[in-house]
């Protein structure tokens, strides 16, 4: 398979409903994964390379597989870009109240 | 220093104002950490083997560990027992509605 075939593979999103806590949390525990949430909180849509973190593109790939597999991201290839939005109408059918609590609590430590 | 001395040197814990939410997140994503947090909130202050998990005493006592330097337990040694508590008033005052947020999240999920 061609690397930009494999390219194409869709991505796998848990179903709203079978999003699990810990998986969220565990998500949330780490300062890139925060910031890449904080930021698409911000903004609908962003494109995988504009998000405001130094890692490597091997992390930061790592980093948005984590968060798109506990289902706090949804991410999309459109032409040559992968783009990634937060789920946060998902997350707050799923657990009403959690991210804004939590992302206020990140906000003012 | 013989066993029993070094059992006795003080616990760490951090304080309330040092308490760090992303730790506090990486404590809760782990599902025997997240039952002795539950457990602790239907009982003031446990002895450390009564708690309902299946795991090895050292993998309890790694377990233990992160829960207090993350800042949700407390222990003391009192006689033979190390006793645990959960720091709720202080997680309220640092983060205040995270831990009730998140158990009523887990407790529905």
């Amino acid at each position: 398979m061609s690397r930009s075939s494999r390219r194409r593979t869709p991505l796998a999103h848990p179903a709203t409903g079978e999003i699990d806590l810990l998986d969220v949390l565990h998500a949330l525990s780490d300062p890139t994964r925060m910031t890449i949430v904080r930021t698409l909180r911000a903004e609908p849509e962003r494109a995988c390379g504009t998000f405001p973190v130094d890692v490597a593109a091997s992390t930061l790939s790592h980093h948005f597989k984590v968060l798109r597999e506990s289902g706090l991201i949804r991410q999309r290839e459109e032409a040559n870009r992968r783009l990634t939005a937060l789920r946060a109408a998902d997350l707050e059918e799923r657990f009403p109240g959690l991210l804004d609590t939590v992302l206020t609590a990140y906000a003012q430590g």
